[in-house]
């Protein structure tokens, strides 16, 4: 299929044209890039980004998102990001099957995106997709991610409203605490709400909160709880989606969220450049370990540009 | 103090004169990268990094190897990583306090650091001040990171032998397996061995272990136990990264790990300068986010170079 072509389709809303389409962004087609220039800044969509420990539930609450959002109407798309392993791939994906029964429904869009490069780094590929789902008119992406550091800061950087999820396991709370995650969240989910503990949990994160530096035009983050597996507290999560993302428009707090998002995007740029013109100049990189040159005198030359290290 | 003047007196062992260099190459200060050019390549340590979620007792454990260490007449340093939040870094610092003990002790150096940018990323200041301490003669050099993703895989780029700490609790192999740090690690220690389900843990990893790609040189990671709050399991943990160094010598590996660390530091650079120049030049950025611009053509404009975007 040539650009155009998939352009056509793309616009007629056939989701296969959409797959393809991301297939490209993702693996750097030079059609890709084509193609997202003509479709970037279409569409209006609500992002929320997914994010907590491994194990806290994430793909079942998103199941459960995906079920509630479509009773309200709204085309849907996920985005599950997967830290690029062949070795632990597999057992991540597996978690995610059971969103497979929205398959047949043409208002439910799911993708995997292996984020290449750094573990736990969301890929630029994954602000490409991003910008594809976006164009073809989903009112609603959730972007899913194994909850390891990088890709909780970025999460907060592409997403228009950052969810943590959390369990009531002992110390859940204090783990996020100490991970610097508490403060990239806009709103707090215990899930798995039918453990014990959950109740010392919530009281926990209302405690840090109170704490915590006020937010951009005074947002106070809800801390719910939820049981994904029997779909409870689904509701009220989405609604408070619902209130963030009013609480942005209103304090007119979007637009500087857009622009983030296509920061974060020109700084993954420059970052794959450097993974891959670093892994190409083998011998100024020997020049660095032998203390012959600096990395930054390295850096310049490697980016072609010498002003660069002054 | 001029940089004459602290190069002489940092050559002479003051540690005060250590000290203020890491500090200068933390902030980026000019006269740091002239001492740090001057002083590259000398020395030669054994660099070990620890990670494991947060609790996992790292810092407990890390206190009991410097203690190790020094009955084996070794002089050890000790770079404490944190994720620069000022939300969270009193807690973190507050769990490496009892390290302080050693602070008599001038074999003995112990530092924070807070990777600047974005949370879990190692600077590239660790990398500078790994170099330095590495010049002033520290035959060990234990790096301690909170385990948040990203930071686990640099630790693993930045060190000769990584160990993965782990503690008994349900699911914690399980949860590493997942996170994708397990092929990173060269040496599993389970922490708090004391607490139930230990012998479980070490089961779950030596069964994952064998289904894992081949090391380089045929290592086979050990998996050990150790109760760090008692002493215990130390020296078998120290003998255990021993035997990896001279695994790495013996099979001609050390070189390729140098190189690799050299890489990193390169790409910490371009990656800093991304930050920088994405924050500086906001009229492209919003170019980008209105579409107007592709996010290389942005890239290659803010690093001066548009062949890069070709």
């Amino acid at each position: 299929m040539d650009s155009q072509t998939l352009l056509e389709r793309f616009s007629a809303g056939d989701p296969r044209a959409l797959a393809r389409a991301i297939t490209w962004a993702e693996s750097g087609h030079p059609a890709g890039a084509e193609l997202l220039r003509s479709l970037r800044g279409r569409g209006n969509s609500r992002v929320v980004g997914l994010t907590g420990s491994p194990g806290a539930g994430k793909s079942t609450l998103t199941d459960r998102l995906i079920e509630e959002a479509r009773k309200r109407g709204e085309r849907v798309a996920v985005l599950a990001v997967d830290p690029s392993s062949p070795f632990t791939g597999g057992a991540i994906l597996g978690d995610r099957i059971r969103m497979m029964r929205h398959h047949q429904d043409s208002g439910v869009f799911i993708r995997s995106l292996a984020s290449r490069g750094a573990l736990g780094g969301l890929a630029g590929a994954v602000v490409g997709a991003l910008a594809l789902l976006e164009a073809f008119g989903f009112e609603r992406i959730f972007v899913e991610t194994v909850g390891v550091g990088q890709s909780e800061v970025d999460i907060a950087r592409v997403a228009d409203t950052t969810v943590l999820v959390l369990t009531p396991a002992a110390g859940d709370a204090v783990q996020a605490f100490k991970a610097g995650v508490m403060e990239i969240a806009d709103v707090f989910v215990v899930n798995k709400f039918d453990l014990p503990g959950g109740e010392r949990v919530i009281q926990e994160l209302k405690t840090t909160l109170e704490l915590a530096p006020a937010r951009p035009g005074g947002w106070k983050p809800p801390v719910l709880s939820a049981v994904g597996s029997r779909g409870e507290g689904i509701a009220e999560l989405l609604d408070a989606m619902d209130q963030h993302y009013a609480h942005l428009k209103e304090h007119g707090l979007l637009e500087g969220g857009r622009l983030e998002r296509a920061r974060f995007e020109v700084e993954s740029v420059i970052q794959e450049w450097g993974r891959r013109r670093t892994r190409e100049g083998q011998d100024l990189i020997a020049q660095v370990a032998h203390g012959e040159l600096t990395p930054e005198a390295a850096a310049a030359r490697l980016l072609g540009n010498p002003e660069l290290s002054r």
